[in-house]
Protein backbone atom coordinates (compact mmCIF):
# COMPACT_ATOMS: atom_id res chain seq x y z
CA UNK A 1 0.00 0.00 0.00
CA UNK A 2 1.52 3.31 -0.65
CA UNK A 3 2.17 6.02 1.59
CA UNK A 4 -0.80 8.34 0.86
CA UNK A 5 -3.64 5.92 0.46
CA UNK A 6 -2.08 4.05 4.21
CA UNK A 7 -2.27 7.54 5.81
CA UNK A 8 -5.81 8.25 4.68
CA UNK A 9 -6.99 4.91 5.69
CA UNK A 10 -5.77 5.65 9.34
CA UNK A 11 -6.39 9.18 9.50
CA UNK A 12 -10.34 8.87 10.02
CA UNK A 13 -9.32 6.41 12.87
CA UNK A 14 -7.54 8.92 14.75
CA UNK A 15 -7.90 11.87 16.81
CA UNK A 16 -5.60 15.43 15.18
CA UNK A 17 -3.27 14.64 18.10
CA UNK A 18 -2.90 11.12 17.55
CA UNK A 19 -2.70 11.14 13.47
CA UNK A 20 0.21 13.93 14.02
CA UNK A 21 1.79 11.08 16.50
CA UNK A 22 1.77 8.59 13.90
CA UNK A 23 3.48 11.08 11.24
CA UNK A 24 6.22 11.43 13.65
CA UNK A 25 6.64 7.48 14.47
CA UNK A 26 6.43 7.63 10.60
CA UNK A 27 9.42 9.56 10.25
CA UNK A 28 11.07 8.20 13.00
CA UNK A 29 10.75 4.52 12.32
CA UNK A 30 11.81 5.34 8.58
CA UNK A 31 14.86 6.88 9.76
CA UNK A 32 15.71 4.28 12.28
CA UNK A 33 15.48 1.27 9.58
CA UNK A 34 18.03 3.07 7.24
CA UNK A 35 20.33 3.52 9.94
CA UNK A 36 19.76 0.53 11.11
CA UNK A 37 19.53 -1.98 8.38
CA UNK A 38 15.54 -2.50 8.01
CA UNK A 39 13.28 -2.59 5.04
CA UNK A 40 11.76 0.85 5.14
CA UNK A 41 8.85 0.64 3.19
CA UNK A 42 7.90 -2.33 6.12
CA UNK A 43 8.87 0.80 8.50
CA UNK A 44 6.79 2.89 7.33
CA UNK A 45 3.20 1.18 6.63
CA UNK A 46 3.99 -0.62 10.36
CA UNK A 47 4.16 2.89 11.90
CA UNK A 48 1.48 4.19 10.07
CA UNK A 49 -0.73 1.56 11.33
CA UNK A 50 0.62 1.22 14.98
CA UNK A 51 -2.03 3.12 16.55
CA UNK A 52 -5.13 2.15 14.15
CA UNK A 53 -7.52 0.73 16.44
CA UNK A 54 -6.24 3.08 18.88
CA UNK A 55 -9.48 4.47 19.72
CA UNK A 56 -12.08 1.62 19.12
CA UNK A 57 -14.35 0.89 21.99
CA UNK A 58 -12.55 -0.93 24.18
CA UNK A 59 -16.00 -3.69 23.83
CA UNK A 60 -15.14 -4.25 20.31
CA UNK A 61 -11.78 -4.83 21.29
CA UNK A 62 -11.80 -7.11 23.82
CA UNK A 63 -14.76 -8.81 21.89
CA UNK A 64 -11.72 -9.35 18.90
CA UNK A 65 -8.96 -10.60 21.44
CA UNK A 66 -11.15 -13.52 22.63
CA UNK A 67 -12.82 -14.54 19.35
CA UNK A 68 -9.29 -14.56 17.75
CA UNK A 69 -7.85 -16.16 20.78
CA UNK A 70 -5.24 -13.70 21.42
CA UNK A 71 -3.62 -14.18 24.42
CA UNK A 72 -6.56 -13.92 27.15
CA UNK A 73 -4.57 -12.40 29.66
CA UNK A 74 -4.19 -9.14 27.99
CA UNK A 75 -7.66 -8.28 29.15
CA UNK A 76 -6.24 -8.86 32.95
CA UNK A 77 -3.95 -6.26 32.51
CA UNK A 78 -4.08 -2.19 31.23
CA UNK A 79 -6.53 -1.55 28.30
CA UNK A 80 -3.82 0.66 26.79
CA UNK A 81 -2.21 -2.43 25.57
CA UNK A 82 -5.03 -4.10 23.53
CA UNK A 83 -5.17 -1.43 20.83
CA UNK A 84 -1.49 -3.33 19.65
CA UNK A 85 -2.74 -6.49 18.64
CA UNK A 86 -6.23 -6.04 17.91
CA UNK A 87 -4.65 -3.27 15.57
CA UNK A 88 -2.44 -5.81 13.73
CA UNK A 89 -5.87 -8.03 13.24
CA UNK A 90 -7.69 -5.01 11.93
CA UNK A 91 -5.22 -3.95 9.34
CA UNK A 92 -5.06 -7.54 7.99
CA UNK A 93 -9.04 -7.71 7.67
CA UNK A 94 -9.55 -3.96 7.18
CA UNK A 95 -6.97 -3.03 5.20
CA UNK A 96 -5.91 -5.94 3.93
CA UNK A 97 -2.14 -5.54 5.36
CA UNK A 98 -0.93 -9.34 4.98
CA UNK A 99 2.71 -9.55 5.63
CA UNK A 100 3.23 -10.85 8.88
CA UNK A 101 6.33 -8.80 9.69
CA UNK A 102 4.53 -5.53 9.48
CA UNK A 103 1.56 -7.02 11.38
CA UNK A 104 3.84 -8.10 13.86
CA UNK A 105 5.33 -4.79 14.30
CA UNK A 106 1.91 -3.16 15.08
CA UNK A 107 1.19 -6.44 17.29
CA UNK A 108 3.72 -5.96 19.73
CA UNK A 109 5.29 -2.48 19.72
CA UNK A 110 3.40 -2.19 23.34
CA UNK A 111 4.17 -4.75 25.04
CA UNK A 112 7.09 -6.00 23.30
CA UNK A 113 8.13 -10.22 22.85
CA UNK A 114 10.96 -12.04 23.80
CA UNK A 115 13.27 -12.42 20.27
CA UNK A 116 11.99 -9.15 18.78
CA UNK A 117 12.56 -8.96 15.28
CA UNK A 118 14.92 -5.76 14.33
CA UNK A 119 11.75 -3.95 12.70
CA UNK A 120 9.77 -4.42 15.55
CA UNK A 121 12.59 -2.92 17.78
CA UNK A 122 12.36 -0.21 15.18
CA UNK A 123 8.29 0.57 15.58
CA UNK A 124 8.59 0.49 19.03
CA UNK A 125 11.15 2.86 19.81
CA UNK A 126 9.99 5.16 16.90
CA UNK A 127 6.90 4.94 18.84
CA UNK A 128 8.71 6.35 22.29
CA UNK A 129 11.28 8.56 20.41
CA UNK A 130 9.15 10.78 17.62
CA UNK A 131 9.74 14.12 17.83
CA UNK A 132 6.01 14.73 19.88
CA UNK A 133 6.92 12.62 22.68
CA UNK A 134 7.85 14.85 25.80
CA UNK A 135 8.48 12.99 29.11
CA UNK A 136 11.15 12.49 31.73
CA UNK A 137 14.12 10.19 29.75
CA UNK A 138 13.05 10.91 26.17
CA UNK A 139 16.35 12.84 25.02
CA UNK A 140 18.72 9.85 27.16
CA UNK A 141 17.00 7.51 24.91
CA UNK A 142 16.76 9.49 21.60
CA UNK A 143 20.57 9.99 22.28
CA UNK A 144 20.53 5.98 22.36
CA UNK A 145 19.23 5.91 19.84
CA UNK A 146 21.86 7.63 17.30
CA UNK A 147 24.37 5.17 18.80
CA UNK A 148 22.35 1.46 19.47
CA UNK A 149 19.46 0.50 18.74
CA UNK A 150 19.64 -2.35 21.66
CA UNK A 151 20.60 -0.53 24.17
CA UNK A 152 18.06 2.83 23.40
CA UNK A 153 15.44 -0.25 23.12
CA UNK A 154 16.54 -1.40 26.84
CA UNK A 155 16.13 1.71 28.04
CA UNK A 156 13.36 2.58 26.80
CA UNK A 157 11.34 -0.81 28.10
CA UNK A 158 13.42 0.03 31.62
CA UNK A 159 11.45 3.46 31.51
CA UNK A 160 8.19 2.16 30.89
CA UNK A 161 8.51 -0.16 33.42
CA UNK A 162 9.77 2.10 35.86
CA UNK A 163 7.34 4.18 35.34
CA UNK A 164 4.02 1.72 35.76
CA UNK A 165 5.94 0.86 38.80
CA UNK A 166 5.90 4.17 40.10
CA UNK A 167 1.55 4.57 39.84
CA UNK A 168 1.91 0.82 41.16
CA UNK A 169 0.47 -0.61 37.94
CA UNK A 170 0.72 -3.97 36.93
CA UNK A 171 3.01 -4.84 34.34
CA UNK A 172 2.10 -7.47 31.55
CA UNK A 173 4.43 -10.37 32.04
CA UNK A 174 5.77 -10.08 28.51
CA UNK A 175 7.10 -6.29 29.16
CA UNK A 176 8.96 -8.10 31.88
CA UNK A 177 10.17 -10.99 29.54
CA UNK A 178 11.33 -8.32 26.81
CA UNK A 179 13.22 -7.04 29.57
CA UNK A 180 15.00 -9.89 30.34
CA UNK A 181 15.15 -11.10 26.79
CA UNK A 182 16.89 -8.16 25.83
CA UNK A 183 19.19 -8.12 29.03
CA UNK A 184 20.12 -12.00 28.30
CA UNK A 185 20.79 -11.46 24.85
CA UNK A 186 22.98 -8.43 24.91
CA UNK A 187 26.24 -8.53 23.50
CA UNK A 188 28.87 -6.67 25.55
CA UNK B 1 14.42 -26.15 68.06
CA UNK B 2 15.34 -23.75 70.24
CA UNK B 3 16.79 -19.99 69.70
CA UNK B 4 20.25 -20.73 71.24
CA UNK B 5 20.94 -23.86 69.60
CA UNK B 6 19.26 -22.70 66.05
CA UNK B 7 21.46 -19.15 66.55
CA UNK B 8 24.61 -21.96 67.39
CA UNK B 9 24.02 -23.67 63.89
CA UNK B 10 23.91 -20.90 61.98
CA UNK B 11 27.05 -18.75 63.60
CA UNK B 12 29.32 -21.82 62.08
CA UNK B 13 27.84 -21.48 58.56
CA UNK B 14 28.02 -17.42 58.33
CA UNK B 15 30.54 -14.42 58.68
CA UNK B 16 30.40 -12.23 61.65
CA UNK B 17 28.70 -9.17 59.35
CA UNK B 18 26.39 -11.53 58.14
CA UNK B 19 25.63 -13.13 61.61
CA UNK B 20 25.02 -9.60 62.69
CA UNK B 21 22.70 -9.25 59.87
CA UNK B 22 20.64 -12.51 61.10
CA UNK B 23 20.40 -11.32 64.62
CA UNK B 24 18.87 -8.49 63.13
CA UNK B 25 16.54 -10.13 60.72
CA UNK B 26 15.41 -12.42 63.74
CA UNK B 27 14.67 -9.45 65.66
CA UNK B 28 12.52 -7.69 62.69
CA UNK B 29 10.63 -11.07 62.19
CA UNK B 30 10.04 -11.65 65.51
CA UNK B 31 8.56 -8.09 65.78
CA UNK B 32 6.61 -7.67 62.49
CA UNK B 33 4.98 -11.29 63.34
CA UNK B 34 4.00 -9.93 66.52
CA UNK B 35 2.34 -6.73 64.99
CA UNK B 36 0.76 -9.01 61.43
CA UNK B 37 -0.66 -11.96 63.82
CA UNK B 38 2.05 -14.52 62.59
CA UNK B 39 3.62 -17.03 64.48
CA UNK B 40 6.54 -15.55 66.35
CA UNK B 41 8.67 -18.98 66.45
CA UNK B 42 8.20 -19.86 62.98
CA UNK B 43 9.12 -16.22 62.44
CA UNK B 44 11.99 -16.45 64.21
CA UNK B 45 13.46 -19.92 63.35
CA UNK B 46 12.98 -18.84 59.42
CA UNK B 47 14.65 -15.85 59.82
CA UNK B 48 17.55 -17.95 61.80
CA UNK B 49 18.00 -19.68 58.59
CA UNK B 50 17.22 -17.43 56.01
CA UNK B 51 20.87 -16.69 55.04
CA UNK B 52 22.47 -20.85 56.47
CA UNK B 53 23.41 -21.58 52.58
CA UNK B 54 24.62 -18.14 51.96
CA UNK B 55 28.34 -19.04 51.86
CA UNK B 56 28.05 -22.60 50.14
CA UNK B 57 30.03 -23.28 47.41
CA UNK B 58 28.35 -22.07 44.05
CA UNK B 59 29.49 -25.57 42.62
CA UNK B 60 27.53 -27.49 45.81
CA UNK B 61 24.46 -25.37 45.50
CA UNK B 62 23.77 -26.02 41.60
CA UNK B 63 24.27 -29.83 42.34
CA UNK B 64 21.39 -29.42 44.83
CA UNK B 65 19.22 -27.42 42.63
CA UNK B 66 20.06 -30.12 39.96
CA UNK B 67 19.65 -33.38 42.23
CA UNK B 68 16.59 -31.60 44.65
CA UNK B 69 14.45 -30.99 41.13
CA UNK B 70 14.42 -27.24 41.80
CA UNK B 71 13.28 -24.81 39.30
CA UNK B 72 16.35 -24.95 36.58
CA UNK B 73 15.64 -21.37 35.22
CA UNK B 74 17.56 -20.30 38.50
CA UNK B 75 21.02 -21.32 37.56
CA UNK B 76 20.15 -18.92 34.44
CA UNK B 77 19.54 -16.19 36.89
CA UNK B 78 22.03 -14.36 39.35
CA UNK B 79 23.70 -17.04 41.96
CA UNK B 80 22.75 -14.49 44.93
CA UNK B 81 18.96 -16.27 44.27
CA UNK B 82 20.58 -19.71 45.29
CA UNK B 83 20.80 -19.49 48.43
CA UNK B 84 17.45 -19.32 49.45
CA UNK B 85 16.02 -22.43 47.77
CA UNK B 86 19.24 -24.24 48.63
CA UNK B 87 18.79 -23.00 52.14
CA UNK B 88 15.70 -24.33 52.41
CA UNK B 89 16.84 -27.76 51.37
CA UNK B 90 19.56 -27.81 53.79
CA UNK B 91 17.91 -26.28 56.93
CA UNK B 92 15.95 -29.86 56.58
CA UNK B 93 18.19 -31.83 55.67
CA UNK B 94 20.96 -31.00 58.51
CA UNK B 95 19.16 -29.46 60.83
CA UNK B 96 16.01 -31.26 60.47
CA UNK B 97 13.89 -28.40 60.27
CA UNK B 98 10.10 -30.04 59.26
CA UNK B 99 7.66 -27.18 59.12
CA UNK B 100 7.26 -26.83 55.69
CA UNK B 101 5.59 -23.19 56.47
CA UNK B 102 9.30 -21.79 57.94
CA UNK B 103 10.89 -23.90 54.81
CA UNK B 104 8.71 -21.77 52.71
CA UNK B 105 9.39 -18.50 54.01
CA UNK B 106 13.08 -19.73 53.67
CA UNK B 107 12.68 -21.03 49.95
CA UNK B 108 11.51 -17.71 48.77
CA UNK B 109 12.74 -14.64 51.05
CA UNK B 110 14.95 -13.68 47.86
CA UNK B 111 12.61 -14.17 45.17
CA UNK B 112 9.71 -14.05 46.40
CA UNK B 113 6.59 -15.79 44.66
CA UNK B 114 3.09 -15.57 43.82
CA UNK B 115 0.40 -16.38 46.42
CA UNK B 116 3.32 -15.27 49.92
CA UNK B 117 2.11 -16.94 53.09
CA UNK B 118 2.43 -13.94 55.82
CA UNK B 119 4.95 -15.54 57.41
CA UNK B 120 6.92 -15.08 53.67
CA UNK B 121 5.85 -11.66 53.64
CA UNK B 122 7.44 -11.39 57.05
CA UNK B 123 10.85 -13.09 56.42
CA UNK B 124 11.08 -11.23 53.38
CA UNK B 125 10.27 -7.64 54.44
CA UNK B 126 12.97 -8.48 57.40
CA UNK B 127 15.59 -9.58 55.32
CA UNK B 128 15.10 -5.98 53.22
CA UNK B 129 14.52 -3.70 56.72
CA UNK B 130 16.34 -5.01 59.30
CA UNK B 131 18.46 -2.47 61.31
CA UNK B 132 22.12 -3.39 59.97
CA UNK B 133 20.64 -2.43 56.45
CA UNK B 134 21.78 0.98 54.80
CA UNK B 135 20.46 1.63 51.36
CA UNK B 136 18.57 4.20 49.52
CA UNK B 137 14.81 4.21 50.00
CA UNK B 138 14.95 1.60 53.23
CA UNK B 139 14.03 4.02 55.80
CA UNK B 140 10.54 4.26 53.45
CA UNK B 141 9.79 0.98 53.03
CA UNK B 142 11.00 0.71 57.19
CA UNK B 143 8.32 3.00 57.91
CA UNK B 144 5.83 1.33 55.66
CA UNK B 145 5.93 -1.38 57.43
CA UNK B 146 4.82 0.13 60.59
CA UNK B 147 1.63 0.63 58.96
CA UNK B 148 0.91 -1.77 56.31
CA UNK B 149 2.69 -5.43 55.31
CA UNK B 150 1.33 -5.33 51.83
CA UNK B 151 2.57 -1.40 51.28
CA UNK B 152 6.01 -2.28 52.47
CA UNK B 153 6.26 -5.49 50.92
CA UNK B 154 5.53 -4.01 47.37
CA UNK B 155 7.48 -1.19 47.78
CA UNK B 156 10.85 -3.65 48.46
CA UNK B 157 10.22 -5.84 45.85
CA UNK B 158 9.76 -2.21 43.42
CA UNK B 159 12.89 -1.15 44.78
CA UNK B 160 14.82 -4.31 44.48
CA UNK B 161 13.35 -4.49 40.42
CA UNK B 162 14.54 -0.80 40.12
CA UNK B 163 18.06 -1.20 41.54
CA UNK B 164 18.11 -4.63 39.18
CA UNK B 165 17.36 -2.85 36.14
CA UNK B 166 19.42 0.55 36.89
CA UNK B 167 22.06 -2.31 36.86
CA UNK B 168 21.08 -3.72 33.53
CA UNK B 169 20.94 -6.81 35.36
CA UNK B 170 18.68 -9.86 34.47
CA UNK B 171 15.33 -9.94 37.05
CA UNK B 172 14.32 -13.65 37.64
CA UNK B 173 10.98 -14.32 36.54
CA UNK B 174 9.30 -15.12 39.49
CA UNK B 175 9.79 -11.65 41.14
CA UNK B 176 8.40 -10.02 38.26
CA UNK B 177 5.17 -11.94 39.47
CA UNK B 178 5.30 -11.39 42.56
CA UNK B 179 5.19 -7.76 42.35
CA UNK B 180 2.07 -8.64 40.23
CA UNK B 181 0.72 -10.89 42.41
CA UNK B 182 1.05 -8.37 45.00
CA UNK B 183 -0.54 -5.17 43.23
CA UNK B 184 -3.00 -7.22 41.56
CA UNK B 185 -4.52 -8.13 45.06
CA UNK B 186 -3.78 -5.50 47.07
CA UNK B 187 -6.87 -4.07 48.72
CA UNK B 188 -7.84 -0.59 48.17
Amino acid sequence: MEREQALKMVKIQLTEHRYQHTLGVMETAISLARKYGVDEKKAELAAIFHDYAKFRPKDEMKEIIVSQGMPKDLLEYNSELWHAPVGAYLAEAEAEISDKEVLDAIRFHTSGRRGMTKLEKVIYLADYIEPGRHFPGVEEVRNLAKINLEEALIKAVQNTIMFLMKRNQAIYPETFHTYNDLILNKED
